[in-house]
């Protein structure tokens, strides 16, 4: 049985993949039945997107699964996810999120917890340091990222 | 000055695209000052996709606008939106929310009252119609899509 880090050392890989093509280090796998079923990464900057966060990217990349494959999913994530991407693990009704770290950024956890997803944070170093030394090498990037969001972390 | 129905027959001819294209009759087009910035349709049949929504179409099609821009925003969508979309609304604070109908699915809308987006709902037969007819000749297709998404329409 791999444990919850070994996964989240598989979404950092796809955060320095999402560094690797010059944009945000944050990455996501998707892990059914203690497999990874997908892989996604930031995608904002290399793709000109506002959609393609890490956690989306793994979900799409995932493919058009069944109710009963979501339900037995759970989402690794290095950064704690935005309303977006927590909206999108309500609507397919994946019933776990263990987040790498929540402390750079804190997302809509407590819209998680209310519609009864579990919620396990890592606070994980390395996740922490690979997007804070990036926010500190990029800060006109990140502050231009903030600033299209506004105060909409943690919502709820 | 345009009005809320000449924004939603615009919806409503994207929604169309999308059945001309085999794919779900829903569409969305965002405005900003009074004039469309951005189309979109729901693609998940045709494009294979489990996040374009019509919404997300729409805000993805209108590329990385800044706050200034998202905040003299309205989202203009044929159906009432799902808690990803929902959730895509409150993370860029668009403000306004025009639905064209919410009997035959009805999404996030408190979740989006909950976040201070203005929701104005049309009860446009159009729309209604157009999903209805859709519903009525793809039910295996339809069924198929609401089993992906099990309970998860209104959670908040």
């Amino acid at each position: 049985m791999k444990s919850d880090n070994y996964f989240m050392d598989e979404a950092i890989k796809e955060a320095k993949k999402s560094l690797d093509e010059g944009g945000i280090p944050i990455g996501a796998v998707l892990v059914k039945d203690g497999e990874i079923v997908s892989r996604g990464h930031n995608r904002l900057i290399q793709n000109d997107s506002v959609i393609l966060h890490a956690e989306m990217d793994a979900i799409e990349n995932a493919g058009r699964l069944s109710h009963e494959d979501y339900v037995r999913c759970t989402l690794y994530t290095t950064l704690s996810p935005c309303p977006m991407c927590s909206g999108a693990v309500i609507l397919y009704n994946i019933p776990k999120v263990v987040i790498g770290e929540n402390t750079t950024l804190r997302g809509a956890e407590n819209l998680l917890k209310c519609n009864d997803v579990e919620v396990v944070i890592l606070n994980n170093n390395l996740c922490r340091e690979l997007l804070e030394q990036y926010v500190c090498q990029n800060s006109d990037c990140w502050k231009n990222e903030l600033s299209k969001v506004g105060n909409t972390t943690e919502t709820l």
